[in-house]
């Protein structure tokens, strides 16, 4: 039995539940909520986070060890390009979403406005919420500049880097915490990765206590 | 010309260097300040971190990506074990020191100690101190729990797990941050790593204003 232990609206997760779509490896969803520190799950994962990965009689943690495992084992289609520059480049760009965009947009916007209410860790931080939101505006233009330029975000084809940049905007989109006139080049490199069959699950997701806006689900956003 | 931009005491920095002289790759080291933002360094590196690399007529950032790429173009000797388990291993363990540790133990001590000095950002921040002293120790019992079962961080082969540790735990034993008195597993480990020629350039390394401690390149600490 292949499971994804998983939050619906963590970015690392949506990225390999993008990852496992694409490359056709169904598993069973099993929602873990980390900060309630469950002994079971901490032995199999020190680390304590979301997403772990059930497959091959195997468990793996750290979104990137196992996105590296899943191109290795399951190399069709492959969401790294050919060649040693092509693959940096699209690590690169991967490692932009996971660290930079998430520690300057999506801590200080979906953190501050839904994780903290469903952990009950206190309220909303106001400048947080601020410095995000300026900070989103700066990451959208870096992305309109690279799609000026190439078809997708690390080059001519689909890569990692589209799932890493699409799992954080989609968290974000879910809590309507993305202004989507703000660059057309991104708005239609969004709707061409929203409208893959991968991305249906994640159109589907629902969070208890916040509704998902009529947007968020819509191909014609 | 191999260039590396770098920071004397950056961990990912650290790992570059190690993974590189551990492959005999031969670079320039070129010291960059990020916080100056230097524009012609933010247009070949928009994130504007260490490292970056210039190698082959090409220029890379990030350290994942940087070591990917080494491991690919520069397999001898390989950082990362055979087969698709043991490499996961490999990368959910350098993903360990590289995120967890850092954001837990390094920002804490050594960011509030050092580089608030550096960049003139104010005073350290006593309950960060008190914080990453206490999470040090945690790391270390897991370390020490590893290092039980197993030769090397990630399993019998020495690997990039290992170097990512080495580097986080090379930047606070220079502000004598690691009592080595904690683990005497953890303490034959780091003299095995620290005793390898790769470790030469890091234990000549000095930072103006805080001299190096006497044991912080003995190899016989």
């Amino acid at each position: 039995m292949r499971r994804l232990y998983h939050m619906p609206l963590s970015p690392f997760c949506r990225k390999i539940r993008l990852v496992l779509a694409e490359k056709k490896i169904e598993v069973e969803l099993v929602e873990e909520r980390p900060w309630e520190k469950r002994m079971e799950y901490l032995r199999q994962n020190p680390a304590g986070l979301v997403p772990m990965l059930k497959i091959d009689d195997v468990t793996l943690s750290d979104s990137g060890a196992i996105f590296e495992y899943l191109e290795e084992t399951y190399p069709v289609p492959p969401l790294l390009p050919q060649g040693a520059l092509a693959k940096a480049e699209a690590r690169r760009m991967a490692a932009w979403f996971d660290d930079k965009f998430q520690r300057e947009v999506t801590v200080k916007l979906l953190y501050e406005r839904v994780n903290k209410r469903i952990m009950k860790t206190g309220y909303p931080d106001s400048q947080a919420i601020k410095d995000g939101s300026q900070a989103i505006k700066y990451h959208l233009d870096y992305m309109d500049y690279l799609l000026d330029q190439r078809r997708w975000l690390a080059g001519d084809v689909m890569t990692i880097a589209d799932f890493a940049a699409a799992a954080q905007l989609s968290c974000l989109d879910y809590i309507s915490g993305v202004d989507w006139a703000h660059s057309e080049a991104v708005k239609d490199w969004y709707a061409k990765v929203k409208s893959r069959p991968a991305f249906r699950s994640l159109l589907a997701d629902q969070v208890s206590g916040f509704p998902q806006p009529d947007h968020y689900a819509d191909l014609d956003f």
